[in-house]
């Protein structure tokens, strides 16, 4: 038995099961956007919103909230914040595209809780009202995004920028261990001249460094919050200065530089704020997957690969062949990255969308944005532990190739020049001997000039 | 207390939760790549391997399995793919890009359950091995991307081309009841020619009519699938006739018209064929955007829109506007679309980056096609039922919009030529009255004329 | 001195140069949309829309449209379309989203050069008047798109389809020539399991096969043209029949199988066919970069990369190491295949954002899907005879890699299970010995086994 | 008769024609890449490689190049630099992906004329020979990365920033102009509280702040050049300090702030620079398609849209319907909008497949980012001026929309709650009836209540 309780909104009266605290919207969007489980709005969106309310509420208390109804409400956002009701958030990502079906879960969750913790029982709309006292001064059209940009932040700021400085250092600590190994440079996947591994391994830890300053300014509009703009950025129906009082709040909710934003109407019609910041996250993406396809180039073997590189053996490679290992955490960020550029796409049709006043494609441009950090954080955190701390290089194989290019030739330009310095190299492949055999037999050097001029160490 | 038991691979030995059926790989995989319960590899990829497994059991029986390991083997496929062990599977889909850890989470939790049915303990390699036993015959790379393949064709099938069907109807329907409603038509948003309110939804409807047929074509390739290729195309391992004798067991298990792929080394190597079918999932993307944008677009309102339809009112639309309705399904509708094209672009780039005999993106790919097939099947099920089958048009306002529009004017055309008929609309629009009274203060039509020719209902 | 000649449209008098065939509409476009030579619309396309002007009108004329008229404007599209007049049609792709400019652009230059035929006088509306006698039974909104289906079916049977075949031509005859090329497989760029040569280079093949498929059926909606729909998919203005009888004259023009679009509205108000087109076409470029990658990775080199293959060596690579050869023709077509994937996301998005009654990203839809034929086309001719033809095995190199395998353990599987060989291979990798030592080593195999097991040969 | 002279490159002899400035090397990539005209690399790249090559031609006068041959490279590269040569550069974008080709061309096509005018016979080495001295101290490896770095400044800061600041400007001059004018708001489309026009062309106005502050934050890493890399970033074969020369060479010629990349191997191995700076061009077009969307959709009508605005009628809108007046700059804008998303795609796929110390997508990315720039340059400075600047607004049509909306009840809510406040707003839409009617009918408000509290000017 399966036992329920009635809850109205204007559409009339529907059921609703008995332990939930939710109300009528929220049982008549489970009814409409049947895509399961795996489908549900993220929590951290929730958590974000149940922010929103806590802020809300303070402010709404200096400008005549009963200060008990104030406080229930404040108390039953706290408990979402903390986790205690994730289960009461069951709406799909793919529901009305201003997010109004989740901010109502979320008002009625909280005034279903809070009437609970004053008179005894769960949901309904007395003594709190989902929109007269939790929503209060709000519309869904400026705290659904609000939420997003609160829950980017946080998770910006607790998850990826630390993954990012997580992977830095290790890329950093590899290259300033591998500094004066000298290794053959690869230009167009052919032999070109020598630099160090050390050297290798700076470019890849530059790239994090120009990603993270990308993202930390696409970051800049995302602490632009629209709270206060209400309906259509107006602010109708908002005390003067809810907005900036509200951004106070989140401030020390938070700890971040939350602002209000500069023009409400933007905030509300457009998600350029996250369509940027998105962008950033694929930047990101394609310079993870240069490093990852490099380090597994340079891992790929053991014995018919490029062989430089030994990537850390995390587990069985193969349910046929025995004994193989695999970069798996390659193959993983690689993945990651493929989904965030592809998530970033979704994100920019999204927000190209827009109509008038409203973009309605919050959710799936908030979704996706979450998600894609969630991926690039884990994927980062774990590539950095799992493969890069636990590389080593296989010096004797460096050294062999390094000494066999013949791409050393270039050394001699500047003095015998260009063309002479090709007809070396030429002859030296086709008859698979030495640079300085072939140089010394066309006649075209001098040995003792050949071996002042190459010497890959003074190269790099 | 959480009792653990051993189990081993090729790196050693590893605690493994006591209830559990799974062994040493799947839990390093659980360890090695930490994203959680929201990135588990979809369940219905975990089904079809199990079908996999089933299949290959029943052959690898006629070339000598043992009858009781090969009846236990299938008995514990049966099981997952009935749905009973669906905890049993706890990877994410960010793991090594063949998949090899998934094979071996259903290859282990296989032979763990036919162990405990055997010998009535839970797990091990004896007397079933998860790779002798449940995987004979078979590699990751030839049984994932089968898989792959298997759960994709069950979902399109089963729900995907259904889902068009019934969207399909519900357009021919209102395109047949509306077929006598004429209405203004309208170019780069501006008023043109009329049209019938039925010749619109019949564009829509033969939409989903071209949209469907470019999905058939693209699963063509779908049904062709890899197995009996094993670990790089040749089958080594696998007894001779393997791929067709299994093709003919998956037919039996899926009645659907698999085919052994002609050549296993693009089969391994490269997605091209799940690629192609992502294609025609974002063709399909394109084509819903169109029609929810046009619908919402025609129920605009409901005092200063178009106005021409009315949609159903599922739920209250605001959270702070009293007695709003929103187009809501038509937003689901979009966001949906947005998603699909983002991940035929996650797909695209997964499929773009194989390298010589396996492509290493196989989890990204079947992950984001098997979520773009459920958001669309759900959608547009969801869209068929909650919008379009309750739309109704506002014959009123219809009506007032054809009657005075420029547009109309077209019809003189061929009788007194452009350049006259441009006068009169350019007159008309000017001084805001009619075509007639226009025409005839011009002198460049006689009332007769303009009441033989003007006449919208002939005009459709 | 520029002489110039008055020109007239419903917006009055304009000044055209006189030189040109054009007249005022042209002009005004010239003007609006300053974005010079680089960007002009495709001749293709203006060349398919003078087809359609030839086709219209033999059957304007058995309607009625005086013969010498019709004849006129037959020669004078005759004259566009075998080139004569290229520097007529200056208009930029960025125009009306309808392509109505360059609809007109064509009318008013056949109208111009038909009234030079019959008058002397280069421009003007008479005889020959560019909207009631040229676009007769016309309108921008279904010649335009029956214009761009012309031109992307001509360029698709005319170019890509034979460069689709060149380029497998190509591949099937090295994948035939090296059948007997034992070489070791890679798998996650790993050692694996050897196969031939030859079927590598049979996998390319295959995917040039499926590929080529796709995009006949692609195609199938191409051949369906707008052509008879008119303003709005009425067919209002055009007679009874049109449509069909026009079909019929663009089959006689072209010699392909072009039908008549089942439903206008659909063909006016979307350009899902060239979206689905488009698709195919990304998914070609998929393809081609996976062969291209891999022909660079396995020619990387010539001494410190995998260097089984050689590539002809086309140009000196280095403007600064000498001697260097590159793999240019890979990397031409892995370019070449970026901006085709970018082109369909340009396609993907403009068609998405249709509007009721009409598509207006027609111009940025045609001229993207253009571009790409045209890449596709010369890529895949120049990479199969500058690349392909030239490439030659270096067997030395390829015997030497496959001999060392550790991966050949795989064949001693069946005999002595998976975990045995295992320790195998991992004996044989730490002590830097072979297989057979290690087999022996350890006790695990004898040496008649082995000898009876491992051999490469039997593998592939 | 087509004269020609023979040039020589490391692969031997070729024929180049008399007239020709270039050399062997240009002349083999032309027969090797056969994409036509309407492909050859943009001529603001040609033109930043000259500017390159002016640069070092002063660094390496201070390392010992002959000063009368440094002089002579200065002027050839001068007149290259002031368009004096543009039909020297015929090459493809489609070559070799280091730009190689094109670096040789421009220093062949250099060494050609500075020959020229040393000793008056055109093309050849001597004296001047394009590697030795117009290319020394430099590789392709760091020169053409550098010009695609220098062109793109340019046209960012002479065409692009400009232009954004033009349609800022006509925006905001809009928006203060329309201070005033009340109107309907509209979210999901539908009727909702009122703003002022102003209001709305206030956030479009914001859309190009943020963007703005994107692009120069994109930007940032742009003004690092690679030059001083040479072959893989070690800077082999050029001076010390080379890096740090060119750099203030280089400012003085462009005078934009330019500094040396802090690591040259992220610098030549990667593009993460250009795939910023183009994600922040797809976020301008994002806000584009919004802004453009929003005044058709506005401006939609004249008798059956929202007809708002009035667009100004730049030409004749249709082929078929007279006196029609279409949204043209609109639709331009949404267009090029398109296509620098898709091209944004094509710079993420060549940006994320760079391999070792080498990407080789540098001419498609380059192309594609100075395409991209060019598009929007000129499209918003011709929507600015075509468009935007002419726009007027219907206050007749205004004012009756917004007098006669639903969503003005929003006012009340205050007072009576949500609630009884739904209630009279359904009550008016079912009834057809004012708000006020149904709010005095409903006795949910009284007369006096409800005109202080609903009176549009005062919610905005």
């Amino acid at each position: 038995m399966n036992a329920t309780r009635r809850e109205t909104d204007s559409l009339g009266e529907i059921e609703v099961p008995a332990s939930a605290y939710w109300g009528a919207q929220t049982q008549r969007s489970i009814e409409n956007f049947p895509f399961g489980e795996t489908e549900q709005m993220p929590i951290e969106i929730i958590r974000a919103l149940a922010l929103v309310k806590q802020g809300a509420a303070q402010v709404n208390r200096r400008h005549g909230l009963d200060a008990k109804l104030a406080d229930a409400i404040d108390v039953a956002a706290r408990e979402i914040v903390a986790g205690h009701h994730d289960d009461q958030f069951p709406l799909a990502i793919w529901q009305t595209g201003s997010g109004t079906q989740t901010n109502m879960n979320v008002n009625e969750v909280i005034a279903g809780r809070a009437n609970e913790l004053l008179i005894g029982r769960r949901g309904g709309k007395s003594p709190i009202h989902p929109n007269d006292h939790v929503n209060k001064s709000q519309s869904s059209n400026d705290s659904f995004p609000t939420a997003l940009h609160i829950a980017t932040a946080l998770a910006v700021h607790r998850n990826l920028l630390p993954a990012i400085d997580r992977l830095h250092a290790a890329l950093r600590a590899k290259s300033e261990e591998w500094s004066s190994i000298v290794k053959i440079g690869r230009t167009h996947l052919q032999d070109a001249t020598p630099l160090t591994l050390g050297q290798e391994f700076s470019g890849y830890a530059q790239q994090l460094v120009r990603a993270r300053q990308q993202i930390v300014a696409g970051m800049e509009d995302v602490f632009a919050v629209a709270q206060g703009g209400t309906a259509v950025g107006t602010g109708l129906n908002a005390p003067s200065g809810f907005a900036e009082d509200f951004v106070a709040e989140l401030k020390g909710l938070t700890e971040l530089p939350f602002r209000s934003a500069q023009n409400k109407f933007e905030a509300l019609a457009t998600h350029d704020a996250l369509v940027a910041l998105s962008g950033t996250l694929a930047g990101l993406a394609v310079a993870l997957t240069k490093i990852a396809n490099d380090i597994r180039l340079l891992g790929s073997g053991p014995r018919s690969g490029l062989g430089e590189l030994e990537l850390p053996a995390n587990e069985p490679g193969s349910s046929i062949m025995p004994g193989k290992v695999n970069p798996t955490q390659c193959e993983m960020l690689t993945m990651v990255a493929a989904q965030v550029i592809g998530n970033n796409q979704a994100v920019t049709i999204g927000g190209l969308q827009g109509h008038l006043e409203l973009n309605v494609f919050k959710p799936v441009i908030g979704a996706a944005v979450m998600r894609s950090i969630h991926l690039l954080a884990v994927g980062m955190e774990s590539f950095a532990s799992r493969c890069v701390d636990g590389l080593s290089p296989n010096e004797t194989r460096i050294a062999e190739l390094v000494e066999r290019s013949l791409m050393l030739v270039t050394a001699l330009v500047p003095e015998i020049g260009y063309d002479a310095a090709a007809q070396i190299a030429k002859h030296a492949h086709e008859c698979g001997i030495t640079l300085r055999e072939a140089g010394l037999a066309l006649g075209l050097v001098d040995a003792a000039t050949f071996d002042r001029l190459v010497r890959p160490d003074s190269m790099v």
